[in-house]
């Protein structure tokens, strides 16, 4: 089974982090992680500008390596929009978002979750996401540490000390119990702050590379009625 | 890895039926399906009466069996409440409902998805569990076809043409395009009717032990703060 | 008119409690309040695993006793679910939950209004009772004062305290202005409460019967049309 | 006890036949039933317009009914918002609406209720009411016969016909399981309708009073804090 | 083109400072602003108990200089309900609330909005008219800053600085952008306002007055199916 | 005043019927519409993944023709999203879509509003676009008259007839009354079927070039800080 991992921007640093929690927990010696960064996308998707002007060129590459590597499955490893619906709407294998796959495991791990995330100016776009995702019953909070991508690799400890402090409000303020690191740059921290915090701390990318699994052991797929129909055109038309 | 499976209901027939749902897609040599009927449990459990008639000895039957069988995650096949929230409070394993997590996978298919059980008088029930799940936002509808569990499982065409006409509601007059089929006797039907229907139908019981084999194989666990704290006293004191 | 008053726990310290709150307010002569334990019950329905254990036993000693006594309805004198939907199934006079009916009442009493618990883990079992009873909307919050039962029944200098200083925020952060004590150890509280907050401070047992007495002499009663029908088999099936 | 039954518009038929509805449960021999019409007001509260023109000397009319005759509750027996929370804001003992309290009875009653109307024109009005009690989550769907109220009370087997066909939708379509009859008009149709459809059908007068009955037996009263706290000067000054 | 601008009290000064927001941002030539004060109105509307002694008279008075002036549209200057539904009810011209229509525009400006008013005992029926406008998905919160309007009006820097201070809490803590100064004591603070916190400060007069202006342009008006339509009564009955 | 109108798709013939539109309603001689078209874009943007294709680059455009012609205000033509709030980010002008715009001033004109566009398939994305509006609470429903783009323009009879019957359906089953016109190849039937229906039937694109006309005019912008704050980096970064 050969699962695409795509990074949405142009990072190959990125990229790696990536394909390393993509293969954290895989068992099954038949799967096979293929990373992908998007060549024409931007070095950080930051914003909702961003997003537009990146998933355009990710989606189109996304297609061609379904075609070339005949992918069973796409992982989409952004924690935005990036496109996830559309590409929903081009492709009949499984289609999984880490920023929707791990709200919906979280679903399942606690009375509510929380999106935990850099940056103060992604809590609206985030907000946002849990609408598309129609998961508001389920979200607690979406909390923000304030601390740029960068310094989060390089400033370990600050980090840790800020992300233990915004889980104590996560539980005392906000009633939730299950926390997902939402930003790459948070990538990593989450086996230590799990022990740290005393719960369960999700890296988006690994669980969702898991239900990809799964999703093609079981043959599930997203339905082709509706809202994920294919487009009207024949894909080539819309490039 | 061994995951238990518990038919919170008395029926060794129905118990089969699950046990064979749950094999179905297991691919990974090292799991192990141990299925369990609750010998103390009601034949069937058609109401909110009978759930909270059974699921006192179904908790206590599983926590024997999870001790004596050192299973790694149980998943409780039943379609109602049957103590979900209570088994999550004694345990420090994975435990899922294949109501909560059938439709949680189901969020990931589609816009909306559809629950499709057997009698009528069970919609509020269902409508119940919708709530406690916190996925109002993802369901688009409950539905039943109005024939009884037993006729489930004899009449076959007539059932078969009566989920179809239901279906076709689902996505004429809800907008859903995902089911999920949420009752004992309509186990089996989902291959079939997904063939008859072109759009994806869930087996609940075979999608949440493969969920549960995930779980194992990443770790993860439902949050053991607030809502699944442990038990204020040992367990023995609650029998 | 006979009511029975079914503390869900077997402590008959806690039953003596609850028949004084249910005596307080009644004035006709002819009703009679029936007070009863749950002699299989836990010591203390203190989470929802304890919930599940005790329920099976009480809704079985209160078909017993609605039987015996010929009694015209049921206060279920528990703050938790204690099986209060299914036993609205199992009968045909009123049976009413001094949670649900203590918080329909205080709709009408304020703009929104607060349930004030004892220990904090219980807030997401109080959460999801809203949700069961559909009263999101009226409910502004769930506060705990963070004192176990004991505690709550011999400290009482701390715990108005405590109820005090839990209230004004309620006023202040959470815009309420009506106040449940939802817990046994609260009983007796209300009234000593309520002059020092200037709020109504509501008992919900000593309501709860009032509401009893008032349907029985409407002749109001649930609907046994869809969600609290009959079990389709005959109750004994289900023992 | 005295308890003030206001008729919000000023015909004196549809006094008598309030003050019918409000004392046909009442068995305590000191509580006294003091029907009251609105001289002022218009013949007929068909529309908000009517609201607004007739709600302010019924609030005048009340409170000098009050000073005079020292009541202990007051009953504001109309359909539409007819200023309830001025009124609450104007005293400090129990002040019930018809429309909210049979709304707030219903909820123990059934999964879901229906509020049933006279006129269609009327259906967005009442919405704004469930939405002002807060009871979106309780209340099914609005409905309306589409007879207008002079009909109602001459076209007896017409008017009986057409409750029941739409009863039967609210059961079928909407998934509710009680009714209010929230029509002037509609009073004294509840018995024989609730035999003939065999579903609790409420007459909102008739409860209110035993609500109001019951809150002066129990010492209860909407709090004086936040929305409900005494208008800011003298209440002669808005005069 | 004529815009009435209609004042709900009866204070001259609180008309001239309505009026000098109204003309602020008019350009056509063509159009003309005419204020009025309601006579028999309340010298303050400052609860709902003072809505409902005001908004009759002031009602009456609009239909009359409606009548009279040949007014093209209706700008009704409260920050409460002041009866604006009933008055759609009555015209077949635009009217627009200024309460309403401020955050109707508000919902274009931001990702959430907070009104801010004077007095906290205002809270709860901001909150209901919210509810009313069917906005609260888009209104973050509603705050006070606890000044008086007379104060609001003498004490400028003192309420400077409490607006200041509020407004940052909104950003903090609400998740807010756009401010909506909801009280006649602050009208006049926007544009020093906006400056000091760097958001959008919206005069709600201003931005209704141009609305109004626009929909006279546009030809467009509320429907008068359904919830607006013409009362069944000519209006001369309901006086 | 300048206001560049933006069709969102390369037809230059979708381009002129959208200018048309957008100057029906002007009076302002100063106020000078620019229309633009996507060159880049595709013909159609008949589904998400053509949202995605076509958006891009419009935005490019778009920043580059505010560039060039000093615009003051701009109006994005497209019934999707076409990244609306990607433009807002990048802008320190007006920017308003025609389906927020209009929706936003439906709510103003009715208790509830229809979106009514040509496909089904778009049924699942508008109501994605509600959510993102945060305005489920006034929108009754989204309806299609399942008649392509093309045949919109060509079999004007039939597409009056269906549209009609659509909104027969809108007053009687969705209760809504006020109807928005959401699909390019329905612009100018906007008059004729006002008339045939007898409510409002509204325009996107006439309404949104005058709001944004009386924005200009006010000096209203969308917030800059959180959700709309400029992009973290140079915009030239981004491409």
């Amino acid at each position: 089974m050969k699962i695409l991992v795509a990074n949405p921007n142009s990072s190959t640093i990125v990229t790696e982090v990536i394909a390393r929690s993509a293969k954290r927990k895989i068992i099954n010696p038949n799967t096979q992680i293929i990373p992908m960064n998007n060549s024409r996308g931007t070095e950080n998707i930051d914003c909702g500008f961003a997003d537009y002007q990146s998933s355009w060129s990710l989606i189109r590459e996304i297609l061609q390596k379904v075609e070339e590597e005949k992918v069973d499955a796409v992982v989409l490893a952004g924690f935005g929009n990036v496109g996830i619906f559309a590409l929903k709407e081009a492709l009949s294998i499984p289609v999984l978002s880490i920023s929707e796959t791990s709200q919906t495991i979280a679903c399942l791990m606690g009375h509510k979750y929380t999106v935990l995330t850099a940056m103060k100016q992604n809590i609206p776009l985030q907000e946002d996401l849990v609408r598309l995702f129609r998961l508001e019953g389920k979200c607690a909070s979406i909390r923000a540490i304030d601390i740029n991508v960068e310094k989060c690799v390089t400033e370990k400890d600050k980090v840790l000390q800020r992300l233990k402090e915004e889980i104590t409000k996560i539980v005392e303020e906000d009633g939730a119990e299950v926390v997902i690191l939402s930003c790459g740059g948070l990538c990593g921290y989450d086996e230590e702050l799990q022990k740290l915090v005393g719960l369960p701390v999700i890296d988006p990318v690994t669980v969702t590379v898991k239900m990809a699994e799964m999703m093609v052991e079981t043959g599930l797929c997203h339905s082709k009625k509706r809202k994920f129909a294919n487009p009207p055109q024949p894909l080539a038309e819309y490039f």
